[in-house]
């Protein structure tokens, strides 16, 4: 399968994701507005990957800055960082990518421009090789809760398509299939956008892995019938105290696998916890077009003028939560603790 | 506007629900194979309706059979109610329709063919008029659990559309209006088929009743967040102990209400409970064809070949129904009891 990001001889390919599953599409992002529409437009989502197209279109509007005045560039670099920081407000992958692009420059600001930005591209390369290292570092840290002839259920698309490679929720499955073990998926369809069925389902089956495709509404009877051993999903970003907020759906998701006495697990790089953050509540919300739920793909399947609420994410509390899967190791309540422990190394 | 069913000069007509909310056509339904698939494919859908539409049905199939030979033709209607009874497998108001105009059918079976045609066809529309009387009912009975300002969360389409008029779900909320209490609706979109988006949004506003479209997986965070007083919904069978068989997705929000201490109440006519299934896990549920979830109206959504679980209710276990709204008052657990009790009198 393509990455989802090709960065190769100065250009930055993002696979359309929103032309996903009927059509693969490779479009070249040229501007740093061509970077902030694909990321408000879905083309290119995933928290991880929000991060690393933030870093490649931060070092794109970089290059598209005419003054060679130093004070004058490092101000206008700025401005391209507060502009891409406007496309979407709750990954925080997103401005931690572009906080380290700003450092970069900083660090470099006693050299000339162009020096400058030799380095923010090297900087960008560097956020997008450290994700699919840290992807890779989840995967494994994961095994620790996967058995062979598990089947987890996954909610929106953590996979390959929303990082650098492997993903996030689903690296532990990728890993453990290189391990020769046998895991089977359920997919949540992910409503209103269907990450689920239009992108988990097409990268598992591309892997070779077994994958059912249900609604949303049917997760709690998957449940029931015994079908699901763990659930596991990606998240956008991870509160001080262990709140999560992910892809609407999630924490309906997490109260279901609750009464059920299934195990609820998010997976995430450290990039995505933000101790800033005190709890979910802090957590800006994203709401979306009401159209994404009536005319979903050009499809209308609701009355004009229909009154809609379309908050694209969810917060699941802390108790919800089973274990945080980071490259650093599976965390466990109370999150305040275990969070703080991981930045204090 | 249009009732679901009209039954005028020996003609039926329907309201094809599959074309809502951008169009609305009647189709008139000539032969009993017409019925079958009006049922079969949704065109008519909803407990009640499905059981009207199915009365009308075996008596437009009474009226196919040739033989005027009275043993021949009791023989042959009993093949037609068979065949009505393969459309859907889970409403048991269609199996109730089908045994009333059996039953019918049987008493006058002293008379002559024509003047069993004859009784056939008031049997039929008594059968469509007591729905709407039922519904009527069943909207004063709910007014008990209703107060001004209340916000309602209904999952599918309970309401006219799936009934002579007024629905059983939505009942209560239509005869609030009457009375000018001011109550508000969610509707769950209701994957795989939209019935929340395209019709209980459809008649709501059409009502002028204050309506939110959602997605099934925001319910959990607009319960949180403190929007909604009660879960209102309809159901498709009622077993001895209270367990109800609805659209998929009812388990989970029952579920969800008591997280979130919600009341959750279940509306429907008497004809709805199956005191011959002894509990929900007895209740045959139907499983549909994957494309409509994958190619939903003819949208691809999902990568070919992709394995697909569609089942079309669940199944929410009698400890989670707050109460259960019949045309004969609102029945409290334990339902064993309370059902009983009604068939008692």
């Amino acid at each position: 399968m393509i990455d989802t990001l090709e960065y190769t001889n100065g250009t930055l390919w993002i696979v359309d994701q929103t032309k996903l599953p009927t059509q693969l599409v490779q479009v070249e992002l040229t501007s740093v507005e061509d970077c902030w529409d694909a990321i408000k437009q879905l083309k290119v989502r995933g928290a991880p990957a929000i991060g690393i197209a933030a870093a490649y279109g931060a070092y794109i509007g970089a290059k598209q800055i005419e003054t060679k005045d130093l004070s004058n560039f490092l101000h206008e670099f700025k401005m391209v960082r507060d502009y891409l920081a406007t496309s979407r407000p709750t990954a925080v992958n997103l401005f931690w990518a572009l906080d380290r692009m700003g450092k970069c420059a900083d660090e470099n600001a006693h050299k000339p421009v162009g020096e400058i930005l030799g380095a923010l591209e090297k900087e960008a390369v560097q956020i997008h090789a450290e994700d699919e290292e840290v992807c890779r570092k989840i995967g494994n840290e994961g095994q620790a809760i996967l058995k062979d002839g598990m089947t987890v259920l996954t909610h929106c698309n953590a996979g390959r398509l929303a990082t650098a490679k492997y993903g996030t929720a689903l690296a532990p499955i990728y890993l453990a299939q290189e391990k020769g073990l046998n895991i089977k998926v359920f997919a949540d369809e992910t409503r209103p956008l269907n990450q689920g069925s239009r992108l988990t389902t097409y990268e598992l089956m591309d892997a070779g892995i077994d994958v059912t495709l249900i609604t949303d509404s049917m997760a709690a009877m998957v449940m029931k019938q015994g079908s699901i051993d763990l659930v596991m999903v990606g998240t956008d970003r991870i509160a001080a105290n262990g709140d999560v907020a992910n892809k609407i759906g999630t924490y309906g998701l997490a109260l279901l696998a609750k009464a059920h006495q299934i195990p609820f697990y998010v997976a995430g790089p450290i990039s995505t916890i933000d101790l800033e953050t005190a709890t979910g509540e802090d957590i800006p919300i994203e709401e979306r077009a009401g159209e994404e739920i009536t005319h979903a793909f050009g499809l209308q399947t609701a009355p004009d003028q229909v009154k809609v609420y379309n908050p694209a994410f969810d917060i699941t509390p802390n108790e919800l939560v089973t274990g945080i899967i980071t490259e650093k190791g599976i965390l466990r309540p109370p999150y305040t603790e275990s969070l703080n422990r991981l930045f204090e190394v």
